[in-house]
């Protein structure tokens, strides 16, 4: 029997280098023979990539809080049946850009919604499925915002005020020391390499009988 | 102070008469003065009309349940939020082509969500607001059919068989049974003008004080 995959996700706020940690992370995993998906939330599926282009669009500036906390867990509960549990089953690991963490930090502390509420929609949506490790890459929000600051116009999240991201650092920060055996804080302010070695160490003991 | 408005419903399964029946009771309610907001679900605001077309598209017949109730209530979170409540609260009244029964129908009898997790949603998405009248046009499944099948090509959920439409049509019956001070069952293989008739009389009582 294919022993099940492992299944990592990224989390962190804005500009903290998570795409550049993706790809040298990716590049690492598969050097080592992981067989590999790389995925993303929103989206990663067609109904989640639909879902991810009305949560960024500048014209839905009137989404409520719950609206936007509704449309996260839709695109993840069709990532998990469609794309994260059939690839752990057939042995693959996922790599997820984002996935439930992000929403306890940015609907839950980001913008106040009840953590019951997120938590509940957790229970059946992912059906109990939990990441084997995250790595969130944690960084002052100033920095990352002044990183991000280049990047064109900026979505409809992230146009958001620093008081705002600050809520999302803390919420982030709150779920890792909550939950140390899940999660590595990776210092972001570090170089790409730093970074990057960090995150390849932090995966160390997901290879254990596999290797 | 402006009495709050009264909220309608219209449900009932494809081919039932909906849109012949908003068109002629719009214009009665009109005539007699009321102040009307017209809408629909999925749909109604920038953000439920834009998951309308997730949820209708054929190219995402990969939909789950969970993830298509879930874009539902996003919608419905929306739209009551930016549309109903307040109209409601200005005194018009609103007239809404759906709402949570079919969430129960479709998604709950046709899919076989959990009554429990429909209802966990209700609760916190609509925020305990409920119609003060659900005009259901009820209609044999085949008749349905018949009527919707020259309307061009068929939506993600017209394509569904015909015992999916079965448990709709029953889920939404043992809806009207449960609470027959809010739902008035109407006979759509009637004449629209029947039909009409029928809805007008029951929204006779909603004018009470206010008339």
């Amino acid at each position: 029997m294919t022993p099940r995959g492992k299944f990592i996700t990224l989390e962190g706020g804005e500009g903290a280098g998570k795409s550049t940690l993706l790809a040298g992370l990716q590049q690492y995993l598969r050097e080592r023979g992981v067989e590999l998906v790389q995925t993303r939330e929103p989206g990663g599926t067609p109904l989640g990539e639909a879902v991810r282009a009305i949560v960024l669009d500048p014209v839905q500036r009137g989404m409520s809080a719950e609206a936007e906390l509704l449309l996260m867990f839709a695109s993840r509960a069709q990532l998990v049946r469609e794309c994260i549990e059939p690839a752990l089953a057939a042995g693959k690991w996922v790599l997820c850009d984002r996935f439930t963490d992000a929403s306890y930090a940015y609907q839950g502390g980001g913008r106040g919604v009840p953590v019951e509420r997120i938590a509940m929609l957790e229970q059946w949506a992912t059906e109990g499925l939990a990441p084997d490790l995250t790595l969130l890459l944690d960084l002052p929000v100033a920095t990352g915002r002044a990183r991000a600051a280049g990047r064109g116009e900026a979505d409809r999240i992230e146009v958001e005020a620093d008081s705002f991201f600050e809520r999302v650092r803390a919420a982030y920060r709150a779920r890792a020391a909550a939950e140390p055996a899940r999660f590595r804080v990776i210092d972001a302010s570090q170089t790409p390499a730093e970074v990057l070695a960090a995150a390849i160490e932090a995966t160390g003991h997901l290879f254990g009988v596999a290797a």
